[in-house]
């Protein structure tokens, strides 16, 4: 499945998934069950310079192309579905800052986000608006050159954690996005506990209580913040969540390949049974189709292709419910074992939820998704 | 849904649901996130005679039917999987013991097993024997009058907590069934903590090392101990356990209706959005056909009617795949709510999953039912 | 299954079973291809009081309960959906005859139409009118006491052999009920061939072209056309729908069951694999359920609870739906032979996707069950 | 989605586009109805250089790649399933010509197969073997220098109107693979009507008895007639079935948009529900990743990797599931009309159904591709 990489991609794929093998898969479960992701994990990612991959060279980070970072983001999902959405959010705020900061604010955060100095979490969702960004109710006052931010994030991935936040809120010119750090004097986080998945994420709640924020602090115009600098974050966001579900459904396929490998019943390997090999063809196949998905999403996001968007969606879409699908299955292969806690697979479960509702939940891709048929069609036979 | 109900059956259901409502429901979450079932709802379900129902009035039981038995077993699932599985082991121990145990036994146990003085569980998996109990080995020796027990069961409900076990064994004589009490010495018992579903139920590895148990503790003969024995506890389990899906289907689609209700998503409630109302209507389809089919199942067990083993699988394969569906779209329905831990949701997502793989995995059902069918055209065609 | 039945009621469907089995299957195939029934096969269901069983016995009718009905309904659906599907519109007729006619109009059709000497047929659907009964444009024109009707009505099952017609249309009162019977001048009807399914059921366009209609043949006011008549036709079409497509469930689970009884795959009878077994219990399951939900449907008519509504759609979109499930397993099992057309499965798959469609789509039904949930779960809070 | 195409392949898809929707898709309706492919279309597709596409061009064939075959059978596929099983057959044989036959059969065939002067079919199946060709009972006996064949093939697809039958046998040296002419004596065919789909295929029984074959028509050694010839053949021959089920896909996703963009019901276009578009969404997702694992078949196929039988095996299993899907939803889309035969969905309903059942039913496939994931998983850990 691979043929179609360059050698340098392919080499970078040797190296993640010995990364993700070797520091990250073994601790997953106990991340997961203690419920937070170690410091030095993210400081051992920004030490390996993977926390900065995409971010251009001239900023201090790896300059990487989009398939490169999906492989990441895959090898990570197979791994660690929590660690994978670390790189989620953090680049998610690296590119919104090149793609809408100005040239000063460029200069101040991408060398920190690309070394890992800063990480950076997107703080956008609230208790009323969560696939709708533009509900927001968050207020953004100007007083002089700064802004006064109030309001109540939650579902904030690694919020509990990061450094720089994200944060999109209601102006009088509309949705605008700011950065707001850590330190700020009124912002208060409160880690969210017993998520169904991605447990080790340090999902936070983010309370900002007249938090004065300097106005150099903007990203875009006012009234950009969810047309333009979320748009812009939750695309890059779907493809490394798409990538992060390729990784959870190989890590379902191998684990279900192993334990069936292993597990008798009634006198035989249950790799025998046909129930069992429909299941692992299920995930099997799925598996490379959502992998293709991704790799096309990435080559036509390195070809600045506008078709680059549909695809991305739909890597995330077919991905998604795959992994929910695998993760389901998976669990059943493992018997009582998958519904205890010696083998990942109840995590995969869990973490599978979690990647049907971010980002665009299911639902909105199903609605959604359509429209790209509608314009293709109609493109088409304008062609003809 | 109750019309076909008796009277009597339709007071037991409402004051059942009564009983679930106020009494359980509302500290499921709690006692899920504990991972323990306090000792004093166990005393609370005694002191109302819930766990000793089925038993024979002569014996201070309930003397109840089947139905009534599943309206129970209905109305606890709805509102605790745990809760429920406790009375799912404890009614097969004293169904086995009432079954095939002889007259001394039965009056020694089934009084203590009625008033819930003793609290039975079923100790026949091992971790090497799940869905196919005679591959157990756990080793049953005489010595004298007595029989020395070694072994190791696992996935033992309410294990870390009963106080009596129905061990099933290989003695040289075949499958063999034996009750053991929690204080022989050399049982020991260790919980599992962290299972995908049924968090509360205490769930237990048990030792048994070298433990000298009575001749007079034997349930039928040697030889007996999964044909016969497990044979007719597992039918009654797979009865309850059908029964507590039909619950969890009650459960999804109550919590789903109203937080369909309340929530909004561009600017209208997400009731209004079709696919909503076609996930809500999965849910409540499912119910009222599951809800029929555990019904069934009972008045075929109260009429002894043959037919009633086929009607008692089929309920139970189907009802704990559609909770499995259900508790998928539920958690869908509520978004990051769903994957959050302040809505039930969560916790009927992991119940469901326990649900398809206890009493006859979802695979072992799609293999035997057929059977029946099988079987029941053969009859059709010799009637001819 | 049967146990419930009352002994009348399962002496009936012993005399129905046996009546489809040997008048009604053997042909059901080569009626099919010939895409025609024969006018003896008509005459034969009236000779035996089929087409008038639950027409009032003061009108001549045979003055049957739901149940009965559901259980013909069952078994001609097993045996031919075309034929079932002419027990379905012509008793949706005289329902809404005996329902919404004045005394007058009922002593004129009833007997007819309970003997079997009149067939009648619906004709409300249009090429844009659907599920959307209200959307018609047929034109009704008061002209004096008559009535002139201008239209075109298509998918009008049994439209090109029926002698009466219930047409709806637009008056300027509103949607309005007639009866049309096919000599009136300016009828014309046309077959409509090479349809999916119930490639039997004569289904025709009915061209209406200044049609001059006693203003006798009224059913209820002027402007209940679709709120009333139509409505109470369409609730008992969707239960002998319903009923219908238990029949297919049943065909389907036969065919597959004798098939895989003697066909053998790799060395041994396919029903020895998981795989094949694994489909059979799903049709063996669902038609269990859908049994159950159709014969709660026909109980709760016969008893007039108001929800007998909200059963005859759960059991209409059960059996539908999994009809359709059903159909395409059973021609998979039957491999190349299911492509063909010596086995029946072929004309199962056909008419399955029809049940989806008439009667209220699969989509209709998964946005309005919805409903009765909201509604459902309001009372029983209202309750409490 | 053509971004990964060479210029070469681009221009070609292109032109196989315009000739399938100006030559064949504006016909297919009534070849399916009329259930027979005309002469002149054979003659079309023969002079138009598409049935020697493959064949080296050493033999006169267009000596293309796996990829612009498979573009080829995607396109025709999407036109018409009977006529892109033309392509797949024919040239099955060519290939197994081309790969098993002596320097002197290939020069005496390949040009004629090549110019579509002769045109090949493979009898291999049997009324009593289907998925498993070893059990094929045709006897083929020596004869001198020559073989006498006698035999009942079934299902052969063009098998009415081809000129050469590669037939498998028994010969006593196992199964063996033979060239048969259409006028050997003996060799009698038979049209094989009302099939559930490509229905114009002119597939037939093809009997034979006593036939009188050279010798020279042998393919490869006596007793590889299933695991060379066939194997090849039906490797070849799951890739452009694959392919044609792309077609599917895409003809299904054409079908749903135009009419979901012109249909109103309930005073909006069926394109503005939601549950319209989750079906839209759902094709166009599959068809998406069904085009890239065919793609990616045909590219590992062209590089010689052994990894294509397995590419191949998957892009047919996921593209004919999903094409199956795809009919299903774009006929409900269509509602009544889907049920008529106006619209051509119904027929890529029947075709889709044919799809799963050869060339390796879904169930085969189910159980065989997991082989593919054990292994892959087994050479993944020995690198390690």
């Amino acid at each position: 499945m691979t043929g179609a990489l360059s050698a340098q991609q392919a080499q970078s794929l040797k190296e993640f998934r010995d990364f993700a093998d070797l520091r990250i898969a073994p601790h997953a479960d106990s991340w997961h069950r203690a419920q937070r992701t170690p410091p030095e994990v993210v400081r051992l990612l920004a030490d390996e310079g993977l926390l900065g991959l995409p971010v251009p060279s001239r900023y201090g980070g790896g300059g990487c192309d989009a398939v490169t970072l999906g492989l990441l983001a895959g090898e990570l999902g197979r791994a660690c579905s929590s660690v994978r959405s670390l790189l989620t959010v953090h680049t998610m705020v690296a590119h919104a800052v090149a793609r809408w900061g100005d040239r000063a604010l460029k200069e101040t955060w991408l060398p920190r986000l690309a070394s890992g100095e800063t990480i950076g979490a997107l703080a956008v969702s609230e208790p009323g608006a969560g696939s709708d960004a533009s509900a927001v109710t968050t207020r953004l006052v100007r007083d002089g050159d700064d802004w006064i931010v109030d309001g109540h994030k939650k579902w904030i991935t690694y919020g509990q954690s990061a450094d720089l936040f994200l944060v999109v809120g209601q102006s009088d010119q509309g949705p605008t996005a700011l950065l707001v750090e850590r330190d700020t004097p009124g912002l208060r986080t409160e880690l969210i506990e017993d998520l169904v998945g991605i447990r080790a994420s340090m999902t936070a709640h983010v309370y900002l209580e007249r938090c004065r924020v300097p106005g150099a602090q903007l990203l875009a115009r006012p009234g950009l913040g969810v047309s333009h600098v979320v748009g812009a974050a939750l695309d890059l966001g779907r493809y490394t969540v798409g990538w992060g579900c390729v990784g959870i459904l190989d890590a379902c396929l191998e684990a279900s390949v192993d334990y069936a490998s292993q597990r008798e019943q009634f006198g035989s390997l249950i790799k025998e049974h046909q129930l069992v090999r429909r299941m692992i063809t299920g995930m099997y196949t799925d598996a490379r189709a959502a992998r293709l998905l991704a790799l096309e999403a990435g080559r036509l996001r390195d070809e600045g292709d506008p078709g680059a968007l549909a695809a991305t969606s739909t890597a995330k879409h077919f991905a998604a419910t795959a992994a929910g699908r695998a993760a389901l299955d998976a669990v059943q292969i493992h018997g009582a074992n998958g519904c205890g806690s010696d083998y990942p697979v109840q995590r995969y479960l869990g973490d599978s939820r979690v990647m049907e509702v971010i980002e665009g939940s299911t639902q909105l891709h199903q609605v959604g998704l359509a429209e790209y048929a509608f314009q293709e069609r109609a493109l088409r036979r304008s062609i003809r």
